[in-house]
């Protein structure tokens, strides 16, 4: 076979919106894509096994909601992958369900897809920051309502408990792609003081440019801002406990825009039942789809259904990165400075 | 009598956050506060005559609910002031209830408190601009419904028509404080390109800080932009009617946080019914306290109960922007360039 292109393993539905760069991609790439039933997990460990696909050098997956029916890609799937195998480009802003460990030590760059997601993610965490500062939910109650008592006893008195976010202090829990978004929205918006605990922290121009002052300890920081934002990957354990939520300021609010595991919810709602806790904002619960049904009737708790990541700006960035993460890794096609500007890459 | 001292004739409730502040002014000034009772309008207007308040140089009101007992000054009230009053110092982003053609006539010039409460109003702008684009509104009901089935319907539909508003274009009728307060914060926490339509055209430096882009004529404005945001003081008449609902591009949204009879709610909800608009955010509402009862149930459709200024911050700001307005006209403290920085004025 005199073609000596690299093969690409596409997972889940066709491209919808950037069809140009990937007509480009099926010139670069010979690009194979498994049916639906093909991807099922039986069906794709057999098809991984028989070589069906040949000697891929990449996996490609630009959508959220399709091409992950084989399910945990651990140790049983990564093992079959082929040698050559280099690089897994995915859409979502997270690493779930991917072994990165035993995935790094075959060799394979895992390229997530967290800079597509950030913008919308952001935008989430600015929404939620408002409403927990500002008794918003009271206010949209009480014109929902269409009671004009309920609209006047809102109109009158939730001014009464609500601040402006402005000047006040954030401290936000992971500052990765979408932390670091979240911290640019905020100081952008609000003028706030932003504070940041992470595992690592970010180099002296970073956080000179993203306006953030490192806290190495949590508790310090929980114990100093006036709203608390999560913005971390999957963690094993919540890390918004009993014990955590304990430490943050009288009357300090809380936001999750990152994963409902999180946070421990019974803790919280007794932390807002004792006024401990002043607000919270949700955009992800614990039980989902199931809402803890005490936040569901707070009014000083904000609730989304897990739509932090959901646009379609989202969507086409993500199937964009994703193609582009495959062309820089084996290319370096020379609009990798633009590229680069668009979409910041994970390392 | 030797105290030479101007009287300043205080409205409203006694001075509640910077008592600090209004100490000095009880030494700079004489303070005469009239009672509830005497600020009823006949009481009012027979004091007036009486002149029990002697001749008083300026009058100051801190807070938006109290204080205007007297209801409307109009001629029947600015004729009866001494000739000596120069100053009226009032709470309230707007210069409602006042004839200000009257009042300059006289010789008096009115201070709102718009620079208090623009910070407030600009956050809300923000929490109506996310969701018109987001289908906030439907991901809020998905999750307050604690149903898993309307949960799981927000979570995977509600993103397939949302937008990121970042990179879209935002159109705002009237760029006074308010609307300046939106344009930096849309720039700074979305990106947005931002157009402006008013009768006064800014400095060109002005609209370069702002980076914003003048449209002379509102037709056009509402032609290009993705959104607009009614920011304008009270106008005689509606300016969103069915004739200028009929200008917006096609899908585009509106948000209102000024005054409810600046939209026309039934030609909106014309226009949201056909589709021509794609989402609606009013914090004001046309026949406050009552709610349309079709705006209420529309899930692309955010409400509130026009809470837009109200903060305990734009309170503090209101009665300290107040007496600092009183003291520059008179005094002309030392300080008064680092008040500019806080409250710039409305001149």
């Amino acid at each position: 076979m005199d073609d000596d292109r690299d093969i690409i393993l596409y997972l889940g539905d066709p491209i919808c919106y950037n069809t140009e760069l990937y007509a480009k991609l099926e010139k670069e790439f010979i690009i194979l894509r498994p049916s639906k039933k093909e991807r099922e997990r039986d069906e794709f460990i057999k098809a991984l096994k028989e070589k069906r696909w040949c000697e891929f050098s990449a996996i490609l997956r630009p959508f959220c909601d399709s091409g992950w029916e084989m399910g945990k890609w651990n140790t049983a799937l990564i093992h079959l992958l082929p040698d050559r195998c280099s690089a897994f480009a995915s859409a979502g802003s997270g690493n779930e369900g991917i072994d990165l460990k035993v995935m790094k030590m075959q060799g394979i760059e895992y390229y997530n897809g967290a800079a597509a997601a950030s913008e919308a993610t952001g935008d989430m965490a600015i929404f939620h920051i408002i409403p927990v500062f500002r008794n918003m939910q009271w206010s949209i109650e009480g014109a929902l309502s269409i009671d004009p008592n309920r609209w006047k006893d809102a109109h009158r008195n939730a001014a009464r408990t609500a601040y402006n976010p402005s000047g006040k202090a954030l401290g936000i829990i992971g500052l990765g792609q979408v932390g670091s978004t979240i911290a640019r929205k905020a100081f952008g918006c609000f003028g706030m003081k932003i504070y940041y605990h992470d595992i690592k922290r970010k180099r002296k121009n970073e956080e000179e440019a993203l306006k953030v002052e490192f806290c190495e300890r949590l508790e310090g920081m929980l114990e100093i801002v006036d709203c608390v934002v999560v913005a971390t990957p999957v963690l094993p354990t919540p890390i918004i406990t009993k014990a955590t939520l304990w430490r943050f300021k009288k009357g300090s609010r809380l936001v999750n825009i990152a994963h409902g595991s999180s946070v421990d919810e019974e803790a919280l709602v007794g932390a807002l039942e004792t006024g401990h806790l002043s607000a919270a904002g949700l955009d992800v619960q614990e039980k989902e789809p199931y809402v803890h049904p005490k936040l569901a009737v707070m009014r000083n708790v904000t609730l989304t259904s897990h739509t932090a990541e959901g646009t379609i700006d989202t969507e086409i960035a993500f199937e964009t990165l994703a193609m582009e993460n495959i062309r820089q890794h084996f290319l370096a096609p020379s609009d990798f400075q633009s590229l680069c500007q668009k979409y910041p890459m994970r390392h």
